[in-house]
């Protein structure tokens, strides 16, 4: 495995309790259309990602993150009197119970946040949220994923959790509720083309199993939870910070060509690289790269040069397999840049993505049908039963 | 729609926001198959189901909760030897962290059920799991679950939580858990029973999901924690209850023909009727009516009745249908007999499935693939993008 998304072949089963030949693993739904959605469009040959019509590049560079979150929820860029609507309800739906403020008190300071992202929410959902998943209840519990981890990461600094800033957009005022100061505009400008970027993405593994647990008729808060547990795996959104890791452990230019060749070969994971659905450079990866060239030129030197370098190797050394820079490459440098220690990475992932996980729950609600496969046994049949006593 | 678990045709999306004509919903997976697994057979059109090889009636009739969670787990019956052993791993597990009781503590008495369950299970992962999910965590977890569902019960009626009863197996220590009276034999039978027959079921919404976080290479919480709000919905696992809430309104023997003849050509839902997969009496459905016949013969002579119409009517009214008794129409009754409320049913499927949950995390983690499917979109595409301040 030589990418941070494995693209193993099917292997077989390794069950040998089989009557039967072991099948092949389905390959987990690759390419299997598994619903139809109006939100977001992935094309991973051309490299193209939109958002309801809106191609990803435009988004990132001129919207903020309601405003993508209003096209994804409501079907269209709000107008000023729109946003500005939309504001003042995140603004007045911005405050954490005292029910769930005991429970995230409660967590030990060594918790993962997304484990402390996943509680907070259900404790909230248990109190928050009763009937069919809302527009009015998407737009609640988005408001509230920064207030959640801001304060878990406050306490577990010993520090008490602040309250939001009413004037202050989704970004801005979540990094202050980090802080405690009020961020400047160029790391506000930052995390928000980050949260633009990474709100929505066709039916990935977190919004598919959001739009299963919808599909039962559960409630929004259930779905989110799902959603964010399956965020949190490393083949998924758990990783970025493993990027860091990667770059760090490289260590200098001269470093890169031997270091990843040698990886590579020994079939070390090179993080970063490689995608289910893109073959060819992730357009977010784009995105995000160019922030980087700009704000950090000496640390875009190195990671560019690595990435320049991981690339050709891929191909000279992995032939045929189309490993390009995915999202995660950059996305550690943007929110490292903006103030973020690396276990908030993939929980500041799920502040963004709860947009999209959402916009999806009322997608599937407003036509809906239980999402429920089967599977094909490979087990023995016709065991003779044999009483407790008499089993060897 | 007629039946508990509907079974509508495809329709088409209603979004209007698309550039061609929308296209027809993929029917939730339906037939499709998305994994191989060596844990449970579910043969829709013979009405058969088997875990591991054995048919479900002898081990319904035969075993015990912990007989079969061994089963799924490990792959074979246990011996004596290999049973008191992990007896002695769920007593040893059996309690619940001072966090996890806080945050059960800090729940209002109105809290559904399973969102308590949800979160004190989320709590519980946060501080007690790490790494890879083992057989060791299912274990854990899998003994734990009852403890939390009655602590939960008794603080909502202002009761303390009780200690758990070393030598009581799972399902009497749940019913003593929450009544605090040692419970009789016949209501330990019949509980064991049921949470056998609920242990495992294929590839239902809720062991999918489960899957598919698991696939992502996140924690066994955080898939166990999905898979409880995937059976939270009452397409799924969150509807037993309104079987008996549609016996009550029938209420006698005489009103059932009008009141079903209704009901089907007015489009309500019957509940306990219809199934995804099975297109013939359920196999639990039959393990659960004998027991129910045997139990209680007042209360079955009546319900027995209603079912003989409903499946005689369903098929006079909707010919070709195929929709039979569900596991949910006799659940009810089994578990009001054991002395369990209503908002228990639910969670109570729960602590059964656990088992099984766990089984199917471990299966896809030891041969895994990302699930991840791709979706049809159906938006809109090249949009011109806009500024905010031209926007109408």
């Amino acid at each position: 495995m030589s990418t941070t998304m494995p693209d193993t072949g099917n292997t077989p089963s390794k069950d040998t309790n089989t009557t039967s030949a072991p099948k092949a693993n389905k390959g987990g739904l690759e390419g299997v259309v598994a619903a139809t959605t109006a939100i977001s469009k992935v094309d991973g040959t051309a490299g193209q990602l939109v958002y309801r019509g809106y191609d990803i590049h435009s988004l990132a560079r001129s919207t903020t993150f309601e405003e993508v979150a209003h096209l994804l929820w409501f079907g269209h860029l709000p107008n000023e009197k729109e946003l500005a609507d939309l504001h003042a309800k995140f603004v007045a739906a911005r405050g954490i119970p005292d029910m769930v403020m005991q429970t995230i008190h409660a967590l030990p300071k060594e918790t993962d946040p997304m484990d402390a992202l996943r509680t907070a929410v259900s404790a909230w959902g248990a109190i928050s949220v009763s009937g069919k998943p809302s527009i009015e209840q998407a737009i609640a519990v988005t408001a509230n994923f920064p207030l959640f981890l801001a304060a878990f990461n406050r306490l577990r600094h010993g520090e008490e959790p602040l309250a939001s800033q009413p004037e202050l957009g989704h970004a801005a005022n979540y990094l202050y509720l980090l802080t405690g100061q009020v961020p400047s505009e160029e790391h506000v400008r930052g995390l928000n083309s980050y949260l633009v970027l990474l709100a929505d993405h066709g039916m990935n593994a977190s919004t598919f199993t959001a739009r299963i647990v919808a599909s039962t008729e559960s409630d929004i808060v259930s779905a989110l939870v799902a959603a964010i547990g399956a965020l949190k795996g490393p083949l998924h959104g758990g990783a970025p910070s493993k990027v860091q890791d990667m770059l760090r452990e490289i260590g200098t230019a001269d470093n890169a060509e031997p270091w990843l060749r040698n990886s590579i070969t020994n079939g070390t994971k090179l993080m970063g690289f490689g995608h289910r659905v893109y073959k060819t450079t992730d357009p977010r990866a784009e995105e995000l790269r160019e922030m980087s060239r700009v704000a950090d030129p000496e640390g875009f030197a190195f990671s560019g040069k690595v990435e320049e370098l991981a690339i050709s190797l891929l191909d000279e050394l992995k032939p045929g397999r189309r490993l390009y820079t995915n999202v995660e490459y950059y996305s550690a440098a943007l929110m490292a840049s903006v103030g973020l220690r690396g276990d908030l990475f993939t929980p500041t992932f799920a502040i963004s993505r709860c947009a999209g996980w959402t916009a999806h729950i009322l997608e599937q609600v407003s036509n809906n049908r239980l999402i429920r496969p089967e599977a094909e046994y490979t087990g023995p049949m016709n065991l003779q039963f044999t009483p407790l006593a008499e089993r060897k």
